[in-house]
């Protein structure tokens, strides 16, 4: 089948699930801040591939999953991840709760403003996001959610999402697709928000998670969170972990960093079948942030995406995202 | 809602999936293999409730989630688990494609048909479903599939499916549910079979899981399974790893064992809300077998069911069903 009867062949789906008649869908476009060009063609030529009966790269709709990493590929990453400031935000309650914890070195770091190491901030977000029932926790963050503002824009975090990727996630399920997050961030943390800000259920989030513990409680059986990771979704745990736990692979990723997001992005443009590997590059330090050394732009500790990783995806076919290019709006606060 | 009113919804619901008419549907039983009485009526009531709008116990359909113990609730589990007969018949295999498995004590003793401990045969098991891709484990346990037999029976194991269970699996899903499987057996040993036996997708399937490890082997990327266990949902693992994975609690339990499902029906029918927590009783050894110390019934190392954990759930309002007296037909292949 041609690329132009794909699409409108897509425009067609697409139409049904909003109810508009056939003359309107001609207009539709189902992802207006994204330019035109090869990533928003590559992009849409899957979506119609995958989802045209009789295509020979049609995709059942049981298999119709697509992974997205959150920081750096959802919504903002910079100056630290969400997560980070959640946890630092919430410490002193912590503390209150079980004063024991300033006897623990990475507390007590913490408390005196000290930077922290990579491990040493996940270890200080394991014990502060432990000790208490899964209710109890999930509450805490939807509290929190409703004063956190980001430093840079002072707005909400629900702003601080990428409007074009809302577009795909939409997009994607407005085609039978079902979306995932898959995050090196706690499924703990992303839970409690992930359908509000994404369109994405619980038990569609992989994330790092912390073993719970039964216990009976005053008579009454709960669930408490422990410091203990079960699954660590860090490097390639994250393709792991996703396929231990859902027995599927995707047949689209969407990622941004190379510590993280690159075997993720390897394993699935290489499984058999058509499948999307795509990777967006921060390269707009005018309206979002340049980094990661892909393309001479600066190094990060937070989402490097690396020049061999940039290198590999040409050479295997991934879709890499210029934001700078391939944006023409990233929030939905932009004019 | 007076209970006929909510059975009268429930059929009509029913109806509408299946495209019959108001006449027929109110001569449809959709569980016409359980006799009438308290645990049947009360399957039905749970289901009208919850599905009915306007009702006080409403449950929107995303949190419309119902789990099942598989060994002793969804089929046979005695002798042996099948994944056990599963991890013995092809243990040769094993140690041919790694010949220095001899070496481990466990594989010796099972190779010199000595009897093996629970731990042995768990760490056997995972030794057995290691070393391979996910792919080609998918299809050894396949293959096994198409001439492993019930010794029992001589029949392949799809017949060792509970016919009652499928109903209610089938009645769930019809009106909105999703079901899934929580076993204390392999995740990766269940996959592959779950939709043709139950209806389940591999997605929703909360099993003990091996990690994986990704690799490149001869310059592509794969998921290799490891010995070592992730999550184990053996005991209070099953309901902390469930709600852990999935971010939810299911609506409606099923299991049989005090071992490994106590703690799961115990968390789930205590949580908010209206709650099912089924337990079944195995107390007909002439159609299947009678096993439990419950109720007078002789011990059994596998899938024991405690008088502690009877009186428990008769205590909390469980649906205690006695396959002898609840059930008219247990497997399809009966007259």
């Amino acid at each position: 089948m041609s690329l132009t009867k794909h699409l409108l062949s897509l425009a067609a789906s697409g139409l049904l699930a909003f109810g508009l008649t056939a003359a309107a869908a001609a207009q539709t476009d189902p992802l207006p801040s994204w330019n035109e060009g090869a990533a928003k063609t590559a992009i849409l030529d899957f979506v119609a591939r995958t989802t045209t009966a009789g295509d020979p790269d049609f995709v059942p709709e049981e298999e119709r999953i697509a992974a997205f990493d959150q920081d750096g590929t959802l919504w903002v990453e910079q100056p630290q991840y969400s997560q980070i400031q959640f946890v630092l935000d919430t410490l002193a309650d912590a503390v209150k709760a079980n004063p024991a914890l300033v006897k623990n070195p990475v507390v007590a770091a913490a408390l005196a403003k000290r930077a922290l190491t990579e491990p040493e901030l996940i270890e200080l977000a394991m014990i502060v996001q432990s000790g208490m029932t899964i209710g109890a926790f999930d509450q805490q963050v939807r509290d929190w959610l409703k004063t956190a503002r980001h430093p840079r824009w002072n707005r909400p975090l629900i702003d601080m999402t990428y409007l074009p990727m809302q577009e795909v996630l939409k997009l994607l399920r407005a085609n039978g697709y079902r979306t995932f997050i898959a995050t090196g961030g706690s499924k703990g943390f992303v839970s409690p928000y992930s359908q509000e800000f994404y369109g994405i259920p619980p038990e569609q989030i992989a994330g790092t998670a912390q073993q719970l513990e039964f216990q009976i409680i005053d008579g009454r059986p709960e669930l408490i969170r422990t410091p203990h990771v079960a699954t660590n979704n860090v490097g390639a745990g994250k393709i792991e972990n996703f396929v231990m736990i859902y027995g599927r692979t995707p047949r689209a990723q969407f990622g941004n960093s190379s510590a993280d997001d690159q075997q993720a992005l390897q394993y699935v443009k290489n499984s058999p079948g058509l499948r999307l590997s795509v990777a967006i590059l921060h390269d707009d330090a005018k309206r979002e942030y340049a980094y990661g050394p892909a393309q001479g732009l600066p190094d990060s500790p937070i989402g490097t995406f690396s020049q061999e990783m940039y290198d590999l995806g040409k050479k295997e076919g991934w879709v890499i995202v210029s934001m700078k290019n391939g944006w023409n709006r990233i929030f939905s606060f932009e004019k």
